[in-house]
């Protein structure tokens, strides 16, 4: 591969500011945005969008809270001069919200962008060309000159054509295009003259943007070249500062947050990062970078699958499952470890709520690998864990506690993530929760199906009493391999009462622990309960769920034996 | 929203490097490499790789030219084990590659990972635990002499597990895991610990990896973090500073380059920025940054289809089409504007190619919009300029150009290009290169087939000579609307020959401009003319295409006054 025919970032534009500032500065407010999806977007969709993908874009971006949105290009297109009527003639445009329309910087598609505003309550016009060494010599074939020429020739005609608009309020935007490509001096230069013919002042600013129409370098150079205009920009209370990175070299969001803390007021982005080739700065990454960081981002997120639904409908593009704040498998964890982490730091969120008596939208965000609470943006925590191969204990844990209530054990997970393990090897891929549900339950719970029944013992029912004494007695009646068998016995409780009436089975069990909780609220509330039992050389859990706890417990040490017994007979069929 | 729940990453995590000197450095060679898809992308997978997935991934990256591969957690997984046996007995890894395997700081996992390793040539053994304040206090429950104890004893069984290894030499890797969360001391503090039990030292250096585990910041404080780390650790000579940055913020790209330039030797990522939850960082924007400023990434991407074609075989994901380099849309321009002038800087490109009397290869890259030339990643220019309703005459004019050789002069390309945008307002969406060449066609050239012909006159022959003296003379066919009627006249050549017989027949045309050129190479070569006519109060183009030089530019008169007596006869009818 022939990488010397390209020639260095450095060795194209001087960047020289040894003394810059912003690598110490923190963010701590939300910039001004502007959502440039209805333009710089659409242009670069293979299929731009119509008027009804437009109107829903528009609606989506203002009930979000964007203030500023570029509808289109209306000197250059028809679908867009058309959209531009309609939102003034209907009415459309909230108070708070500016309408901002592009155009170049040529007589004929200037005149035509102040018709297509004919009537609106407020406007900004955002004019541009491009600056840059390559631009001027390939495409312009002009010297500086006969650029500043084209750019303030333009904004003296916006001059002109601005006084056939009586009632509208016009905000002007100018953009030096292809700003990274372009000497420092000259951007400044160019960006001097058109705010000194457009009259910015600190009562009518200008917004200057200063667009990565390609990203060309790393976005610590793009933040210097914005520190470097930020300090040498005339009359700057004058100007409002803008950014408008692209993404070539993948460093959008970072060019953005880098060049805010370089000096910058307004960031210009599309959502989910759509625009030419490899998009404009994503949005959403910008918006919620700042809310996980305790910062009003100022725009609502909190719907996040909606506005994921409306885009991907206007825009006719797919959010990438692995993209920032939204994707569908960001706040997911596979991995064993991750999910071991996730789960206790859900539980050390709980305890720290109630240590303190708030709930946990109270208490400061802490869970490992996840830097946001997806319940924020309207995503479940069920959606985090999900199950496969390289999962471990943490994940099937999570999710029998979260979808299905059940708080298993430590070393009862342990033991059935082994079988999971088994099952995932096996069959590959990712498991639901209901295929979870259905190896745990064949696993460990009766069927009341007597041909679809692995277990030796099955509980039909049972009867028990107290006396005066405390002494407790039970009847119990027991199936095996289709004969029932009724056996009493006595005991401190309902499980050592069943532990004698196996041992008077021959079958030797011994109950190591036991723990039982409800699995529900309320009066018909189920409880599971979890044994663990020495049986033979091994040991293994049984779980039991039932309305009556009792019944659970005698069901947990049933489940126990039966696998037990289970095992025994698999390897005597191996044998 | 409640953005107050979330803690600045500034009162988490104290960064302070005011004396940084990594901003003013510029990246000039390519780092170590890591490719680490086989086991941190893996994981974060729906499906996770087979081993015929796992395989192919493997010779990818072997075959990319990464030397460093970590290829599985051994310890956590069966499959992950298999595949490491797999590669070692079937003597799968070049002479120059290093297998590396991840495992935790637990005994029985490092002793499980050596057991993996049994008569691997070499190998790099990964050993990490978790050392940030959330996980210590969540995860851990231990102060840091316990985080400290984990580590140490990680590194002490290692040495022990070690000796069962005869013939593999060992390159110890450690990851303080969740780097970005941890206090900076601490983190030295426990990587110097590593080092001396690891015996780290200039002829055996420890690769000490730093993971943005989660991206906790901008990419400036990662950067910072790293410089601090550079300057502070212990024995530096003896250590391999690594980076291994995720993109929580979207910003893995910048923390990597931000990181390499702050002082790390290496960097582990994924192709496609593949990875748990938002991904690890992308490998390809990496490689591609790097020689796209003009340095030789060691890395072979000249055949980005096949990389991508491998990479969504084994993972099952799909290369977003705005991925940077390699999206199936980050090449391609719809824009009028860009289309323009990436047609003028091809053609700048030739034209300088051509004076220094060498190929395009030879020159520097310049073509705006285009920071990479599509054929360097196996991709053509055909794919690079696409048109819709967004384009203008520089698209539908590039297109003629590449696909069909036609060179339309600048005009007829404004005026093509009006017919273009007619038919895409009213198609919607792109147009293939067969379409935009069938609506040419219907619009300049004749048809064969009468039915559909929408033309006055069809020239069917021409007969003509040249006297002695010069006088040219010609003898037309023409059939119009069924009847063929032949004509005579004189003239200086054709042209003027044919616009007399017009004349004759009541049709005013006058030739304002003329180009001619060859379609093709050799002597049956097409030629291809391009006529300006004045016709009554119209200027329009017309187009002729002909084995024969002279039939085309008949050919293009005839289409001029084809055209103008359409537009006539339709008027007439709308009235």
């Amino acid at each position: 591969m022939n990488f010397k025919k390209y020639v260095p970032f450095e060795q194209q534009i001087a960047v020289n500011l040894p003394d810059r500032t912003w690598p110490d500065n923190v963010i701590t407010k939300a910039p001004r945005w502007c959502a440039v999806d209805l333009r710089d977007g659409n242009q670069a969709l293979v299929n731009p969008m119509d008027p009804e993908r437009k109107m829903r874009m528009f609606e989506l971006l203002v009930g979000m809270g964007y203030k500023e949105i570029e509808v289109g290009f209306p000197s250059a297109s028809q679908t867009d001069y058309d959209f531009v009527r309609q939102l003034i003639e209907e009415d459309r445009i909230p108070d708070d919200v500016h309408i901002q329309v592009l155009t170049q910087s040529r007589e004929h598609l200037i005149e035509r962008t102040y018709e297509a505003l004919e009537g609106a309550p407020r406007a900004i016009v955002h004019l541009y060309n491009s600056t840059s060494v390559l631009q001027r010599r390939v495409v312009f074939r002009e010297d500086k000159n006969g650029i500043v020429d084209i750019a303030t020739r333009g904004a003296m005609l916006c001059r002109k054509y601005e006084e056939q608009l009586t009632d509208t309020e016009i905000t002007y935007q100018y953009s030096p295009e292809s700003f990274t490509g372009t000497e420092l001096e000259f951007a400044a230069e160019i960006s001097n003259k058109v705010a000194e013919i457009l009259e910015a002042s600190t009562d009518r600013q200008m917004i200057l943007n200063l667009p990565a129409t390609v990203e060309m370098s790393t976005p610590n150079r793009y933040a210097d070249q914005i520190e470097w205009m930020h300090r040498n920009i005339e009359n700057r209370d004058a100007i409002i500062l803008s950014l408008h990175p692209h993404n070539d070299r993948g460093s959008g969001v970072a060019a953005a947050e880098l060049g805010y803390m370089a000096g910058a007021d307004r960031i210009e982005g599309c959502l989910f990062g759509n625009g030419e080739r490899t998009g404009n700065v994503d949005l959403v990454t910008l918006g919620m970078n700042l809310y996980t960081q305790g910062i009003d981002p100022e725009i609502d997120f909190s719907n996040m699958d909606k506005i994921q639904e409306i885009y991907e409908y206007s825009t006719q593009m797919k959010v990438h499952e692995r993209s920032p704040w939204a994707g569908e498998l960001v706040f997911t964890a596979f991995s064993g470890s991750h999910q071991d982490a996730i789960k206790k730091g859900f539980e050390d969120m709980e305890a720290r709520a109630e240590e303190s008596a708030v709930t946990t939208e109270d208490i400061d965000w802490g869970v490992p690998y996840l830097p946001v609470d997806p319940e924020d943006i309207g995503r479940t925590y069920e959606a985090v864990i999900r199950v496969n191969s390289q999962s471990g204990k943490g994940g099937v844990a999570y999710m029998l506690k979260s979808e299905y209530n059940l708080d298993l054990p430590r070393r009862a997970q342990v033991e059935f993530s082994a079988v999971i393990k088994d099952y995932t090897d096996t069959h590959g891929g990712e498991i639901s929760s209901g295929t979870l549900w259905g190896v745990f339950a064949n696993e460990y719970l009766p069927t009341d199906d007597p041909q679809d029944r692995w277990g030796h013992y099955h509980l039909v029912s049972s009867t028990s009493s107290t006396t005066e004494d405390g002494d407790f007695s039970m009847e119990v009646k027991m199936e095996r391999e289709g004969e029932v068998v009724t056996r009493n016995a006595t005991g401190n409780g309902p499980i050592s009462a069943l532990v004698k009436m196996f041992h008077q089975a021959g079958v030797d069990v011994r109950v190591l622990d036991y723990t039982e909780h409800a699995l529900t609220e309320g009066g018909e509330a189920m409880a599971a309960a979890y044994v663990e039992a020495a049986i033979g050389d091994r040991i293994l859990w049984g779980i039991g769920l039932d309305h009556n706890p009792s019944t659970a417990s005698l069901q947990a040490v049933t489940s126990a034996v039966n696998r037990y017994m289970r095992d025994v007979k698999a390897e005597q069929t191996a044998e």
